[in-house]
């Protein structure tokens, strides 16, 4: 029955918007809840974790001959930070093992390179007149919030297949005002793809301008497969050095999608220069980290051999939902021709670029019909899509039933978007 | 046998250096390793409470409708927020249930103020001239190094028995660079004084020429009595809204030394106004805190009543620690007359004020006998006591009879750097 909405006649296009509204009309009348904003793993994933919070044993907190329970360890629990060097495959010396929140781990090298410089510059960026930030688009939200948040100027890289487009991240770090880059290079937010191995090495093998250029590397979702076994990941701190930048690297990971969101455990990993001396701003900045939380999920987790069972059990609930995504796509959007996307083989996001003009739209009928979906224009800098084309998807959330019918939703409402542009 | 070394003639002074002298030759070829250098909970008093990481069921981890295991809840769990307000006598609403550490949630409050500037202040710190910051001293370091981290001018305002010298305090507040003050209200770090009711009203009602003037508030030993029972404070929050400043203070506590010493939970109390603005900019630092250890805390220590009574197990191991302390001062240098300390009915430390010029030698001598303690000079900005006098004492870490020893060597070592002193 559908058929490229291009080839159309106008007859057909108003007939089909009709029977589309007729059909909205019914299911937002449904009184809908849905959300499919973040990546929030839903409750059947924080079930299989939740014994958890049982492991630990009174008479058993110490690890080695630290006793965890009290004061000390700035960089964290060796085990943890060995257990974070194994997942990454990096180095034990190279991992800081902190708190609940990675991001706030990327906070803080953001800010302390503002209020006081990184490791061996001297000049905090806060005395700079202008500071330039590199955006690979569609990208996470949150990133480019604490970027903007500093007042740097956003720059928008396109995402292509295979990562940034190195060509033009290549000459934009020619300008020394460019002080970094956010990369999710593992089944990146949102696109789901993960960065080929030529990409990677032109990433660690930049020639910056700027001599403390920070490389934010967010491997988000490192052990995170949910349709196929895991796959091998370049240690990009390794890499790095390799390539003649030990110190541009700053890589982040936790297990809020392993355990629980929010309460988990994270890392940073960067050269063991970069560390030693971010060690003494965090002496200042805090009296360490959680290690209670930071031995309980060693007990919990072990090592990675150990996760990766658990991130099977994870892709069980996962694999469904990410199914049921692409089926209706696949049904409901493909034929029409007005929209592509990726089919990621891990993460938390399929990512939907429609024809130009039809994102915002899309979401407005969406949200009317009671499906809640991450902002239009969230994914770009500043918020602002210059095609209000990408939508993120996020499906983790909603049991398999809502999501079917939040799908549903969602396709029919890009249709009627569509039809309604093509009609006007 | 000892008297008062001032009045002791230049022979008997002579024989008491050699007679401890002799001592020190003894105790310190016994290799001893006693360090009472910071306010570290000892094994007992953690063994107290470490059931906490047993109490959670793994089918109970919803706080009211609330999931505690997943994203969401960025000011903290209601019931975290309720209990802080019941054990600081504020409002729910004015409270900020945070992580594991309070000196992080201080560091954030400078580090905002310093790159975006508080609620209602468009002026970032950083692009200020100068900043100057009231320090009562002595005090405690970590809080000095914070200010003194961002490049503050740190002006000494001196101790009295009923808290800072407010007649100072009033006059320097009408420089427009003050910027702010830190204050430990109640067994202040290190004196162990408890502010005066009119001190705390001054305070809560000063006239400062910067209109965003911060009162850092470390409520740290709100509820911390070990020689008597629980004395009522008043809420700051309040007062200073009664007394027209209501978005000038930030008060901070936490379980450090209640459950856990960095794996418990803290807080922050201001005003919702203040809160309100805060918020923005915490959700753009991090996901939230973890809620999971707030459940926990929450879960354990109940609400204020049921925790006075858990305090008072601690106090049963920390007040014959303390006991000891004062026996030890009062017996071997009350005598000699070469110094002087306030007798603390709460908190974590013991100040001893020595004849100016013995602090450093003391600790020199302690330390070469294998007693480390906070490092002299260590309670005042810059670590540098103008008078080389004030030594903080730390008793809690330590075992009873290793503290006996500790307090031993310690006395002794004080009576050496004055019998040297007076000798030369």
């Amino acid at each position: 029955m559908l058929k490229p909405y291009t080839t159309a006649s106008k007859e057909e296009l108003s007939a089909q918007l009709s029977l589309c509204r007729e059909k909205y009309e019914k299911l937002s009348a449904m009184g809908l809840k849905l959300n499919m904003a973040r990546g929030k793993p839903g409750a059947k994933q924080l079930d299989i974790v939740s014994d958890l919070v049982e492991c630990l044993d009174k008479d058993e907190l110490f690890a080695g001959n630290v006793d965890a329970r009290n004061y000390g360890e700035l960089m964290g629990l060796d085990c943890a930070r060995e257990y974070f060097a194994d997942v990454l495959g990096c180095r034990k010396e190279e991992v800081l093992a902190g708190g609940n929140a990675s991001l706030e781990l990327m906070y803080n090298i953001i800010s302390t390179a503002y209020t006081h410089g990184l490791n061996g510059f001297e000049k905090p960026w806060c005395r700079l007149e202008k500071i330039k930030w590199l955006c690979p688009a569609p990208g996470y939200d949150r990133h480019f919030k604490i970027t903007e948040h500093f007042g740097f100027e956003l720059i928008t890289v396109p995402m292509t297949s295979t990562g940034p487009d190195m060509d033009m991240v290549e000459e934009l770090v020619k300008d020394e005002a460019v002080k970094g880059m956010w990369c999710v290079p593992k089944y990146s937010n949102p696109d789901g793809i993960v960065y080929s191995d030529e990409t990677i090495r032109r990433i660690a093998s930049l020639r910056c301008a700027a001599p403390d250029f920070v490389l934010m590397w967010d491997n988000a979702y490192c052990i995170h497969e949910f349709a196929r076994d895991f796959v091998p990941f370049v240690d990009i701190v390794s890499l790095c050095r390799e390539c003649g930048n030990p110190n541009m690297v700053y890589e982040f990971a936790s297990t809020s999608k392993v355990t629980f969101p929010g309460a988990g455990i994270s890392a940073m990993a960067c050269s063991e220069e970069n560390l030693r001396y971010y060690q003494k701003i965090l002496s200042i900045r805090t009296i360490g980290y959680n290690k209670i939380n930071q031995l309980m999920h060693v007990r919990y987790l072990k090592n990675k051999a150990h996760t990766l069972e658990l991130m099977k059990k994870h892709a069980e609930v996962l694999a469904p939902k990410f199914e049921c995504v692409l089926r209706h796509l696949e049904n409901d959007i493909a034929p029409t021709g007005i929209a592509r996307w990726e089919k990621p083989e891990g993460g938390y996001f399929v990512s939907v670029f429609t024809e130009k003009g039809l994102a915002k739209r899309t979401l407005e009928l969406c949200k009317n019909a009671g499906v809640v979906m991450t902002g239009a224009g969230a994914t770009y800098p500043y918020g602002v899509d210059p095609d209000d084309s990408n939508i993120r998807i996020a499906p983790s959330y909603p049991e398999l039933d809502e999501l079917e019918k939040a799908m549903e939703i969602f396709c029919l409402c890009m249709r009627i978007a569509a039809l309604e542009k093509l009609s006007a």
